[in-house]
């Protein structure tokens, strides 16, 4: 269950207005690595987590925090619009060549759909979808994702550092690097606890000895002219699994014969072909051989005497 | 440029049709960790970088083998279709009550979109979308991106691999298992070789010296009934960035008295309000202060004088 | 089934040309509730009407006007269109910073992607879809999903009014503020008429004697800091439904002991374990506790019988 | 900013795992009025609500809760998904067919992606997206998507309570029912506070005295083999806005004579036409009549001097 | 302007409900060539259709009785729904396996959601959305892709027309195809008639005199291993442009060295880069060669002037 | 399997940056018909075709020329971004009008997010999606979806193509002119080679003979007030299908007296209904008319006897 606070966890004034920036912030928001995308992705992986205690708690607690940058990061965007040239007409554009081009970059629907406020999309007005978001049950894995997500993340906030000169926005992006900064490492050292607590080992091996043993460390080149690949450390040295040294294969060996023929089509689907293999597998129960119904009676049969 | 050969790098030729199961092969293909999502997620990012040479060629090498893999499961699936039962009608179902399950659960679009073959969605019939992908220039953090998206996809192929009898779609599993196994090391090696290259640092380190040198080892805790949280790693010892001790804070403290009032709303959007806080600002020339016509005046005859 | 007239229901007509306005007009198109929303979402609720007579035919009079105004906003936008500056290119721009700003600000679809025409999505040219659309079976229910489509329409309406001076635009948005205006009515209006015919009733209370009767007036408060929430006609007076009085709830109180623990997860899904539950339950038949085939071969023998 | 408790706000104990209907109770939880759309739709409007005080606080009681039912849901899921048969084969499935059916029927995603756990998506496996979400900045207004809102999402539970028997699944959704119950009266009575308090009527008057006065108040038939439209309580009485009486209009009467004819096409965008109507306005600074660059030119001049 | 009948164009009574059929007919109502989209591909054609006359009035005369098979085939699934096991529980389901199959295969939407309607949506449950449209305003290019859609239309109703017995169902979709097969002969004979007309070779030459002379009429071959595809009339004998011969290329031959070497990045923007091309361009106005403000200065003057 | 060259196949070199032209360069790649969209549509057409040969090697070798054109399309937005203003803030733009204008047209994303590269989405920043393209089996049927997809993607080009002045631009878009209309004939020559093989009217009669012989030869108007639709060649003249003369039909001719009424509902499902119809049936399994659990026993005990 989840409780609120008035204030803010750190404040998100801008100094003046920028209806400009604004729109670009909504990248933090509502884009592919914005606070929604975080926020979401550890609440599902906390409530799914099977392990009370501290990974639970811990995923638990930055979750929380990132709802609370979604409202900062909200209020900033709300803030920077105040003002902003929405009702300005042809007449005055006439007049006034840089309120035009403000005109024209602003985010529209900062006006007509949200009224001066934060839309839930990207910068370039995309609403969020749960298709960005990560949760599949392995810490491990997951935890790898939130590296990811925090680092592409800080990566954003440092490009749009870049793009104001308004102090009290720079100092709100100060603080949401630094975050940005403190949860990678968070979840790198996440990674190095599950190392540590055991449950790493087993999971990176899942279905470890049934994986093919050669191609576990073979770099394949696809290149027809010539490639530098085989310089970096990937193509040579001992493999990360196992302890094989990494072998490096210049022109791609076809492991098989098989060139993709497909077999005849169902006729009932009216997919073209010539007929040079023989007639299709009609899509009836004739055409299911592996669920025909004498089987199926057999079965039951069995298991009723 | 790219070319193309007729045989696929490894056989793709399940022992029998199972159209359940090519239902859920469909996530490979085009779920966000399918092949399509590493498949254009490192064209993307090969066509993008700025460096000729064994990054390049690196992320080159592998975006063209996996646009192989696409064509491995595509075929996988349009094999195990063969027969499927899409014609079965009500008369059929009420004699071969398995042959019903198998209607039930089978994915419609593979008879009446593809006519037996695979479609670029996930298995839950969700087209592929770019959304997914990641490429951002930086390739340190790329190349997390990728870590954690072949994890994801090694993952999921496990999870697939229990779910199945049938030999052939097991080895061509056990191959995939594997170049998901050599890609997450390539990328995790890519790191280091960026890092031996000196390419990291400066990248990781983007606007360091600007934020806030407080909140960047610091663990918030934002528990009302006490966290385990404290517990892990990330909550003490050393930091990863800098080389002060990790801080633990047990209870959220604010840093800032902004409770997010917002200032009062531009009339013409009708947003709700009790005029409190004064009027507010109109969204027209006048109000959009920081692009004030006198201004631009002066700025232009000072250009043109 | 439907048929057309060559006239429009009302004039849409702009003095002059404004390519910028046209990309905003886009909102009244295919934004959330623009009017292919509507026209959409009244048809669906229309087809799926199970009662002939006075609320069908007043579903299928709207959504059939909803089509004739989806025609007069494409219309408008065309119009609106006239010589937009598609094909200026650098040098043009050099010499007439308001044109850069027009170039900038407008659709680039509007030109690239329909030669001039308006396009079937939203200001931000994210196509229309129809996950914004309602059609329950339920009349009351959707007839307040329409009160507040048509609201939400015309306050983006309203809004958009306010930033074109063309009378030609100006006479038309006074039509449509109008239609939207009146639309509400209509609705507010049928469900008083549910409610006269006795169709509401049942309906609003569907489960209504199994649903928590102490949860079904209570406002909870979730502030840490104190909440003026209980200040509002909705924490006290007596409630709608039955005529208990409102209890307002400062502090929440748990109703549950129930901490969220998850059981042990499946082995073969690799989610991250400890094991401290004891071992999870694996996802074949024998997990499969409610469908054992025993179970089933038990009542099939006694249908048989 | 945001805090969480471990404790659920009700218990989410069901008795017995069932697959089946943990792929129904997602529509709960990510679909168009799941819980993640009343949850973020409540946070956005607290976040850009402009007046401190009871409405504001009430929101953000309501939408604080709502991350709360979300908890609750996904927690329901992983326990409903116990032992679901994601690693059945074949083999068991050719004796069992009941096993089948609920193989055909689960979600596919729940093993695959989520190992396990609930995901962020509807009952058809389709992602959440912001676009289902409301926040205008108008209360009245998103107070009517809020009451549209919370009445299909009690429809919706309603259905879904008939659709099991266990006795814990249904404790729990009688906890939802009566807190949809509950939120449609604060949202109905939050209307009402805002007419008490005078905020009503302003914002629904917007453009008030600019709309069609004639068309706010009249109903259209588009029926051309009679409707029964006429005889409801929309055609009828006196209307809602002003107290002129509803007119019902039998026959459409076109309002102009506007065949929706458009301009000439610029020639450099290719759209078909056969010139009939003259040559079309280029799309060039020439054709741009509103920016000519010497009407521009003169008002720079004019604001230089 | 719209209007509509009580009485569908032909008749949609299934003898026998099958909600498992009704989940697919879904396809042809919200697929990606279901009728929303021809209804609004056409309507939008003819909304933006620059020529009063034979062709406006044949597209909006079918775009309108698409609107109709919209209304026959929701009112189908309508019907083919009755009486759906929704509300059947695990108890029924142990009793029945293939009541089973039917509640495993069965589109949840259609009773949670639609209260036992239609859809707007595909057989998989994605919504119908925008994106699947085309209307360029050119009709040459658009009566392409009518006929495309129509094909392709006419394809799925063709196999879905195998999957059911019912006569009532087979009787409407004999009615279809038809339609579907009227319909591609009308934008096929549309073309023919573009071309009779005179409005055909200046479109489909558009830019023609401008397109590289010998790359219209070349094939490439790509493959590696040998391509048949020379044995194709499109590798062989006179180009339908111009009147040379089409060019078989066996091995594709580079046009350029162009290695897409790219610049150096702006250093703001902390793409990787390890500086060989010497110093990349910042991104602010004095790296913004084409429009430095001392060139526009000029420019102004000059029109002041 | 494919491989890749270090070259572009032709050279994609602009003379100078143009950011605003890069973000409309965008719909060539992610657009509805950009390069990834004929990419993955040829490739999955090639997977899935049922015939090694001609016809597959052709599909193939085209689907791999379009890969290699996404590769020129985004090298060419790289480079046309170099030094794009992203970091330019409010003191730049105040002294600078046209840099304003710029920095409001050009994509947010280019900066923010791809770091100077380009993005897999359109020229609004809608990510592509799988939605878009079309592989069903049919050949017959997908090369008219492709000549179709060749078409709008030339016209679009077209349309690109007078909205630049840089002569490295222009040369590529010459070459990529050239490749659609050559594509264009490749997919028209396809069609012939269909029918000279005899592969064309079997599959373009699939049902034929079970179709309404009367709904294929008539068109229907639906204009209230008069149609020109008459005039054309699709209302007049031997029929395509057959050798009937198309019957043009002035008023639409109800073939029914079906009027849609829906059955009653499944009370359950809360559906608004006054009972004038009698009862609804329920969705249980007495509902189930067809699938009965007497019917089936009858059915098992008949195959196991």
């Amino acid at each position: 269950m989840f409780r609120y606070s008035h204030q803010l966890q750190f404040s998100a004034k801008p100094e003046k207005p920028d209806a400009l920036y604004a729109m670009k912030v909504q990248e933090l928001i509502g884009g592919q690595f914005g606070e929604m995308t975080v926020m979401m992705q550890y609440l599902f992986q906390g409530f799914n987590c099977r392990m009370p205690g501290k990974y639970k708690d811990m995923i638990m607690d930055i979750g929380t925090e990132e709802i609370g940058h979604v409202e900062m990061l909200t209020t900033m965007v709300a803030r920077l619009l105040e003002g902003a040239p929405a009702e300005v007409t042809e007449k005055a554009v006439a007049t006034n060549p840089v309120l035009a081009a403000v005109i024209g970059g602003q985010n529209p629907h900062h006006a007509i759909v949200a009224g001066g406020g934060a839309m839930p999309t990207n910068s370039q007005g995309v609403p969020w979808n749960a298709g960005y978001i990560v949760a599949s049950g392995n810490l491990l894995t997951d935890f790898r994702s939130n590296v990811a997500a925090e680092a592409q993340s800080r990566l954003q906030t440092s490009r749009l550092y870049g793009m104001t000169d308004d102090p009290g926005v720079k100092a709100m992006l100060q603080f949401n690097l630094a975050r940005d900064t403190f949860h990678q490492q968070q979840w790198l050292l996440g990674i190095q606890q599950l190392v540590d607590d055991g449950l790493a080992d087993v999971l990176e091996d899942s279905r470890g000895s049934e994986e093919d043993q050669q191609q576990n460390h073979t770099f394949w080149s696809f290149s027809l002219d010539g490639s530098a690949a085989g310089e970096g450390r990937w193509a040579s040295g001992t493999a990360l699994v196992g302890d094989q040294p990494i072998e490096y294969l210049p022109e791609p060996a076809f492991l098989t014969d098989d060139d993709g023929l497909l077999p005849p089509p169902d006729p009932e689907l009216f997919s073209t072909y010539d007929g040079d293999q023989g007639p299709g597998t009609p899509g009836d129960a004739a055409g299911a051989r592996v669920q025909g119904a004498k089987n199926v009676a057999t079965k039951i049969k069995d298991a009723l005497t």
